[in-house]
């Protein structure tokens, strides 16, 4: 026992030179997003007011397999990178699966999770193209953590648009902005047009994603050298946490073995893409034969009950529209602690894999997801983020499976962060309080009616 | 740039075989702890009814310097270590600092500091010799945050007596502790005589250390198979923590350096002693001129302020007297928020050593370690926990003082633990309500005015 490895590291010259870009290998490339106006296909100068170019040309580029990390981008990766490959020997034993079950671990990144992969990334770009501000939205607050500490990084101011609920729910996450330096505001916010006007037709709004976006979209086209960034759905996003699957590549081989299954739990699919896609590329290129399944919750099933549609990316309606599988963008989630993975759509590149047969989706069930994130608690250590709960009870899901037919499958999932700033949700799930939801078909459909 | 190591590793077969026991290298042994009835010397007998054997052994002993660390132990070890040795070049930027400034980085342990070390251990012993039941207290609940994951990992039932204010205030930690399946109880309670007495004489008691510690004795020594652990002070505890600086020396000549001074935070001396004894043997065995600097808090001044005295280890007086720097065990911390700060006394082999000058105490204010805690995280990406701010803030006095002489000074010291659950204090700071403490000296003197 005492001579096996737990965890792999690469020394910092192995650290990944070059993000994957899986739009170049995709046979079918995803189809363009649209001008909601003309239903024309966006040109790259369409988001030149809101994005970096450097990002809205990675957005759009479906011809260059590598893309070169920058050096400054590199030096901060190694502030946390290599994230470990972890053999989950505990979780293994408690099962009593033959299965061989390795995680990569991105809950030791500084700020909590793999955020900060893409936030680095997009905070360097606006630096280098003479941009001062920036801003974002952030929900449960991991993204906009992680883009706080980016944008100090790099010298950038950042505005933060906190869903309301959020901002006084969840004082500590605002309080890590602040701590970083960030001006984080409650949305909706009386500093915009879109907040002000949703303030005065209802003055008790607690506020939405969408709203935040709108805001947030609304303060990056007015003020001068201004920016917007966003924390998941775009490809862009996907393309830098793909890190974290070229490492993890890496790290199996150390470890003398490659996954049959490669597990992520998915909201906008950065994190489910960033550590797939390298793996994917040799199925699509070479055949190889691995299954990549995204754990999805129950109550938001896009992947599993959506439909593929073009959609808008907000609730507003304001982004341009994606090809994408969507519950429609007006799905309001049932209020689960996961809350990076309540979002009604799924990025565009995922979507057309999925509609290839590439990968599968599974549903996971709240209480299901709670139950295997206090299991892999109690046996490796690590209290999970509810997120990445869901790619634990999918991994037990598979591993459980493997003890039934004696497979010594090798499974790989994700732990895109850990779940010490979510306590509160596990403190109602120990006492009980928490449920599961479920939608009806007649639901969703209707949902998606008015879509085409 | 891109070619600096940023962080150190070992692989896990250099992870350390033995923690050391300065104990036995020590000119000027620590004193006996004495019986408080009889004032004499105590015999390893007298703590059995109280602790795991081995644990005695090891904390009364002064012969051996190397003491194995179980394989089982060193398995769980493996979960998190070794932590990284870091380079601080991000921090010593900003300083415009000619040191070098490295910091072993204790907060990647899954419960986010450095006292699951002391806490696997301590579990494994239980577990060796028996014991089914465990029991400890905890105050802002690191401790038992840890303890509680370590007596899951060897199948032990643990109950931790948490301070009523901070069971209340800081449900988090509750919740942490509950999620690896340990019973927590808020203190005083009604479980215990100890409890019970106080609250019949002060229903609204708020509780203290020293009544949970009352409350974890009583439950060890009355119910069967059950043992009390604790998480700092004791000599078996700094020992088990010199796996941090066993570690650090191997990392510091990975680094191809030796550090000029070693600064930790103090608050019962095991992370200080942890990370200082391994360098310190060389001071004391070859004559190696290294700086050994304790940072505590102002406003519990034990080693700055206070005096060498057989002063009892805890409020209430039920522990044995022990040979220590200390303001009196009736001393009252003021409310800072390095909740494991506010200890009146410190450990006896750190007491010891300061007396002989083998090492060195600043003090520190609460503001100043909060300024140092911002800044640390802004130049490095990692909130600090407000304890391990202090040990930040006496390197930066280091640094500062480098940049005045032009010495490049190397300077290492301990990251204890992260603040990511502690960002209530952050808020505070950052809302201007957090303000120092100052103590008199007729304050002290007071205080410490019946004790010889």
């Amino acid at each position: 026992m005492s001579n096996r490895i737990k965890r792999y590291f690469l020394p910092e010259d192995q650290i990944p030179t070059q993000w994957y870009n899986i739009q170049a290998d995709m046979v079918n490339k995803p189809l363009p997003p649209l001008n909601p106006a003309t239903r024309e296909p966006l040109k790259p100068e369409d988001l030149y007011p809101i994005f970096a170019k450097e990002l809205v040309h990675q957005e759009l580029n479906q011809t260059d397999a590598w893309i070169d990390i920058p050096e400054e981008v590199r030096e901060l990766y190694k502030n946390y990178r290599s994230t470990p490959l972890v053999r989950a020997y505990g979780l293994e034993k408690a099962l009593g699966t033959p299965a061989h079950i390795y995680f990569k671990n991105e809950s030791v990144s500084p700020v909590g999770s793999h955020k900060l992969n893409s936030a680095l990334a997009q905070a360097y770009y606006c630096k280098k193209e003479g941009i001062t501000n920036i801003t974002t939205e952030t929900g449960a607050g991991q993204w906009g953590a992680a883009l706080s500490y980016a944008a100090k990084a790099f010298g950038l101011e950042l505005a933060v648009y906190m869903v309301k609920v959020s901002y006084e729910q969840k004082p500590y996450r605002r309080s890590i902005m602040q701590t970083f330096g960030a001006q984080v505001t409650a949305s909706p916010s009386m500093s915009t047009k879109a907040g002000r006007k949703i303030l005065t037709d209802h003055p008790n709004y607690q506020g939405s994603l969408g709203t935040a976006i709108s805001e947030a979209i609304e303060l990056a086209t007015t003020v001068p050298n201004c920016k917007y960034t966003l924390g998941s759905v775009l490809n862009h996003v996907a393309l830098h946490q793909t890190v974290i699957g070229l490492e993890a590549e890496k790290q199996m081989a150390l470890a003398g073995e490659y996954p049959d299954v490669v597990v992520a739990c998915f909201g906008g699919g950065s994190n489910f893409g960033g550590l797939c896609f390298p793996f994917m590329r040799h199925t699509i290129k070479e055949g190889r034969k691995t299954r990549y399944v995204a754990a999805e919750p129950a109550s938001c099933p896009k992947l599993t009950r959506g439909k593929f549609l073009y959609d808008f990316g907000d609730e507003a309606g304001y982004t341009p529209l994606l090809p994408m599988f969507t519950l429609g963008h007006n799905f309001a989630p049932a209020h689960i602690h996961a809350g990076g993975l309540r979002y009604h759509g799924a990025g565009v590149i995922v979507s057309q894999l999925l509609k290839d047969g590439l990968m599968e989706a599974v549903d996971i069930d709240q209480l299901d997801s709670f139950a295997a994130g206090c299991l892999f608690a109690q046996t490796e250590g690590i209290i999970p983020a509810p997120e990445s709960s869901h790619a634990i009870a999918a991994t037990i899901r598979e591993a459980n499976r493997c003890k039934e037919t004696g497979e010594e499958k090798v499974i790989l999932f994700n732990l895109s962060g850990h779940g010490l700033i979510d306590m509160a949700s596990y403190d109602k799930y120990l006492s009980g309080d928490l449920q599961n939801y479920t939608l009806s078909d007649e639901q969703i459909a209707e949902n998606l009616k008015d879509l085409k």
